[in-house]
């Protein structure tokens, strides 16, 4: 299992919105507005992840300079990570993920 | 030398185009609207990039939900990302940049 950091540019609300409910139904949690921290993800749900994103993509909602951005999230990130903000990173849940 | 993602939630446009323009001014790249890559930096390089961003979010520019994430970008997460959008992500930089 593996976890990710993922962001998007997306200019429709529409869109914006439906890629954002897609990450949360998939158990994703927000950081911050456009970034996201997807836990426990096999190589099966990362990849039905990408295909539904891209048909989302193809749609008529997508404009020119949206994207989609994927990077998997190691151990050695979650060490080395800062965050500088008056609320705390939600931990909890970042701790419980991390299993690699 | 490290390479480092890093991603910003300001509210304030005064404040979001200040550290916009540092962010710039030190050589990282812009891969969405806010989030950049930042690459070739020493540990002191990110230590000051850090106390400067520091400096900034003390500011009376700053509101309660603003946040400034950075991570350590290694090579596993250039060889497993994945970007979908119309425009390529900027290879050229991110290819020479990554010497982990």
């Amino acid at each position: 299992m593996m976890n990710y950091i993922l962001s998007y540019d997306i200019t429709s609300d529409r869109l914006r919105d439906r890629v954002a409910k897609k990450l949360m139904t998939l158990g994703c949690f927000r950081v911050q507005k456009s970034v996201f921290i997807g836990i426990h993800f096999s190589v099966k749900e990362i990849g039905v992840l990408k295909n539904n994103l891209n048909q989302l993509f193809n749609s008529k909602l997508k404009e020119d300079s949206d994207s989609f951005l994927c990077l998997p999230l190691t151990e050695r990130q979650k060490n080395e990570m800062w965050w500088l903000s008056p609320d705390p990173f939600p931990k909890f849940e970042f701790d419980n993920a991390i299993l690699l």
